[in-house]
């Protein structure tokens, strides 16, 4: 059969700057699922977007395209409304394991379809794989029964949900196309939307550990996405947060689940227990619950109640002990002072290299490996207290996970930096 | 082995405006046509080039490192100096065909390695091949003893020269980056300094029929060439020649041939004069002969006996009756007046849809085929005398090629645009 366009016309049209109508942006797509387009022409197409740039209407459209390009999910026969959360990723980022049960507990059902880690940002499902017995791969038929009861769920997204974004989304890994603003929103937003959720909260993050250094950046990023889902009738809202620093005092998988732990049983780290409040009131919010108490179903046991449901129904045993690594290092002051910098990259990076994260795709991952944060930013410590414990099952990594962290760890004289959680709401 | 680089970080570089330097230059070149680097991470690489340009440094080792992928040949033990020349291709544009046995006339050898056809500009192999029993086909041993007598050669180009060039080039033709002057001068002259001359003059053609529609681009390719020629020590000139006409009077295989023998016979149209002289004067001058008369080497029938020679040389019988399409078709004028328009472009795609090209890479060409222009920009014609005559082997191409003609040939009141068929010489 002809095809309805010929690619070499549409990537001339991008590269000199022009738009992409609907009807070659549904062409496009298409083809390239099917094979008609070749790898090496949506490569050119890509860094042509790269460089040029697509508009709202075409981004609209391209994710559009990916979404239609497979399977898509509804979950209007639930008997509750349903809320999805997205976080574009950081160093410690464990929110969602404390922020699903949280909101369950409302009556609101949230479907956490998430996915494995790759280079310095830990993966959710990584992070619950280090509880004995529990399993990331849910059938569609147990899913739905899962999100009426307990009501949340975090597992595996299935193959297929818009296949053409991962097929894209592989090809940009490898020429250079990934932090490209329409290329990262139409890739999220295909995703989220063909999962069929009611509403959608969005955490973007900003700052040296996250895939947005700059504000502006992931401002425009925020405000991209929230125009996607608005435009596709998926009520959604977007928080900027802070990812300069890590999120709380734990990274790593085991570490992380531990910590997460702490937070529903109502202690945990100020900024993860605000962070995760206010998601989960935004969340309620888009679902219809008013003024919802968040701080006390987290302190009185009725979130932690939906965690052990959770866990039970993908097979975990929350009461099992969790897995602990074979080695430590002690990171300690050298002199007096105040922590005046702790950065989110340098030490995502040291979890990583500890073997908290993989460096590539089926890499396996190490339960116990991270990273401890004894003293957090603006603390004042003396000589030779711990600031950080390095966790290993493999001690020959400890040096190289060192030449990340130490430069991202200082004691120093003056104030440390002003530090907000959250920096903006995007609605 | 480990590889040197990264093609994510290289393409990144260029994507970002930096450059790239020696290093990263030779391995990409290297490393694309060992196949460790894709075709999908090339494309974008390409298209990063294409957007984000290269300098001149970065363009001569470019060029540098696609001669070094292959094999280069050396003319060095040839008792003569050698001269090339290379066109960037046109519309009826035959000059190559007069010139060598032209150029050979005074001592100088010519080889002149060619290529077939692609699209509306004949290939000067698919013109030669009119001329019953001749072959595009010699060894390097043949080509060696032809240059030396008769002294001029044109032949197929080994596969062996500059094979990173014919790989990026099929891939550029895929993704939309054809058209980029740091692409199309390093393509051009690697394959030219691989063939070894000691001296190249380059005709850049600019208009409707060429690749490069604007005077400004075509200057700046014709400098970027020279440029490249001189830094790899090859003396190199640039004529900037007209192609929004076509060049004389026939534009197909074997219509070409007949009127590179009328050049030959001391006639012919005066433009392909012009340039065939001016071209010959320039090689000659390269190769250190002075103040050649080379209208009375035309004339006298010196360059017609090398011709001959040549043709031979190859297994054509140069006094063998030229194939002829077994059907025609006249456009006569409809009004008296005076041929204000004769767009190259409109002929070209004319002749080629009469069959006198190929749309596909090893389709056939039919050695009749093409287009003889009866009056020429600015002739006087009087209501139904002949302008063009249509030749082809299938009536049924006739109704298309009109489709293109029509509109590229006008009849009006007003005087003729003026052309001047050498519009610059660049050094």
């Amino acid at each position: 059969m002809a095809e309805r366009f010929d690619m070499v016309d549409v990537i001339r049209i991008k590269r000199d700057g022009g738009r992409l109508d609907d009807g070659r942006i549904d062409w496009v797509i298409d083809a390239y699922t099917r094979g008609v387009v070749g790898d090496e022409q949506m490569a050119a197409l890509n860094m042509a977007i790269f460089l040029r740039g697509m508009d709202r209407a075409e981004i609209a459209r391209w994710t559009r395209a990916m979404i239609d390009s497979g399977e898509t999910m509804s979950f209007e026969s639930l008997s509750r409304p349903t809320a999805d959360k997205h976080s574009t990723g950081g160093v410690g980022d464990k929110i969602t394991l404390p922020l699903a049960p949280l909101v369950a507990a409302y009556g609101v059902a949230v479907p956490q379809l998430s996915g494995r880690g790759l280079g310095h940002t830990g993966g959710t499902l990584d992070k619950l794989e280090a509880i004995p017995g529990w399993r990331a791969e849910v059938s569609n038929t147990r899913l739905m029964e899962i999100l009426e009861d307990p009501g949340c769920v975090i597992c595996a997204a299935g193959t297929g949900l818009a296949p053409a974004d991962k097929k894209i989304y592989a090809l940009r890994d490898i020429t250079s196309t990934v932090d490209c603003i329409p290329l990262i929103a139409s890739s999220i937003m295909s995703k989220k939307i063909a999962e069929g959720t009611g509403s959608l909260v969005l955490d973007v993050k900003v700052g040296s550990g996250a895939f947005m250094k700059d504000e502006d950046q992931a401002r425009e990023l925020a405000r991209t996405m929230v125009d996607l889902g608005r435009d596709a009738g998926v009520d959604t809202v977007a928080l900027l947060t802070d990812m300069s620093v890590p999120l709380g005092r734990k990274i790593g998988n085991a570490l992380e689940v531990a910590e997460s732990v702490e937070v529903l049983a109502g202690g945990g780290p100020a900024d993860v227990v605000e962070l995760t409040c206010a998601l989960a009131r935004e969340m309620l919010a888009a679902a219809g619950v008013e003024d919802p108490d968040v701080e006390a179903a987290l302190a009185d046991g009725r979130a932690m109640d939906r965690w052990r449901e959770m866990i039970r129904a993908q097979g975990g045993d929350p009461d099992a002990p969790l897995p602990v690594a074979r080695h430590t290092h002690e990171v300690r002051a050298e002199r007096d002072g105040t922590v005046t910098r702790l950065d989110a990259l340098a030490l995502g990076v040291g979890s990583w290299r500890l073997g908290a994260g993989r460096a590539r795709k089926g890499d396996p991952v190490q339960a116990g490996a991270g990273i401890e944060i004894h003293a957090g930013l603006g603390e004042r410590v003396t000589a030779g207290q711990r600031l950080l414990t390095l966790h290993t099952d493999e001690p020959d990594r400890v040096d190289r996970a060192l030449e990340s962290v130490t430069p991202g760890i200082e004691v120093g004289d003056g104030p440390a930096p002003e530090r907000r959680v959250i920096l903006d709401r995007i609605a």
